[in-house]
């Protein structure tokens, strides 16, 4: 099958990979879209490691705003070229971003946006939890680490666990994304309000 | 003419105002619905100060995106009950001071919210100002606390004048939205974010 030039850039404008990829892609597929984008996702995934440098200076702010207005996010998110924010793959993963904080409320992006005052208020909690559930002394703060990894996959949210496919963290889904797009991607910032809080 | 109870509940749902107070404002106008309305807001305005400390619990978190989704706002507004936060008034005033801090930027809902190592930064910037414009020593300060007048009234949300109608403030909007609805209303917070800043 002849791979044409509007082939390729139907495929370009579904992923936004690049203009050589899509059609190295659409060959080895032999012009298959779906198998063209599972190709570019594989593909990807090994390259989206070395994106994790570049820079982001473009992207999207996106709000979402839970039905009955009590809940809203308002959320940054960072791609490299406006070509790749007005990409539907974009917006979505913006869109699933900005979902998952209102529904997961984390407390910051990653590990280190979380206060280290926040840290150790948990972990002196879960010494005295340890000790009131008599563990022995020894064992007391591997326990503790523990709960305070288990803390932070709770409230980092990278690390938290994608509510609508709990098989994966928002970090694998960014990895995911950069790995179909080919641009380092970045959640910059966000705010969650809720009502009277 | 005469008043019926489904003339006081559409006046009651169109404005929020009480419904002894719908009842009167409709006698007081000949069943004139317009100039209900305007009844109801005059007479409001002088009730509006009186409701100023009144608990505010209830209320909306509503975002603006500016078209282009480079700039963004979240923002939290409250009124006393839940009645009123569905009022098309009440969203159409949220919209409005979110579409204000979209365009004016403000660092603050008041004057007291603005960081006071902000204004000193001003003061002393304002200071060096008057000094290389020759002003005499003896009226810098003066000039510095006009300035800093000005600053203030472009940069606390309720001291700004309303981009869509230069005639009044931020404020002035807040309280005759109080009079009509006849609730305390307070702007809570808000977050402002654009792309890259």
């Amino acid at each position: 099958m002849e791979i044409t030039a509007a082939m390729v850039k139907e495929l370009r404008e579904r992923t936004g990979a690049g203009m050589m990829d899509c059609k190295r892609a659409l060959a080895e597929s032999a012009g298959d879209f779906e198998k063209a984008i599972e190709y570019l996702r594989v593909k990807g995934l090994s390259k989206a490691a070395k994106r994790a440098g570049r820079k982001t200076a473009e992207g999207l702010i996106i709000s979402y705003i839970h039905p009955g207005n009590r809940i809203g996010v308002l959320l940054e998110i960072n791609c490299e070229t406006d070509f790749v924010a007005r990409t539907e793959q974009f917006q979505q993963l913006a869109r699933n971003v900005a979902m998952q904080i209102a529904a997961a409320s984390p407390l910051g992006v990653s590990r280190e946006d979380i206060p280290a005052e926040v840290i150790e208020k948990e972990r002196e909690l879960f010494r005295n939890q340890a000790r009131e559930e008599k563990k022995p002394e020894n064992v007391i703060e591997k326990v503790v680490d523990g709960r305070v990894e288990k803390f932070y996959a709770e409230t980092a949210l990278l690390d938290q666990l994608y509510v609508k496919d709990n098989e994966k963290k928002i970090g694998d889904l960014l990895k995911e994304t950069i790995a179909i797009l080919g641009e380092n991607i970045r959640i910059a910032r966000f705010a969650r309000f809720q009502l009277g809080q």
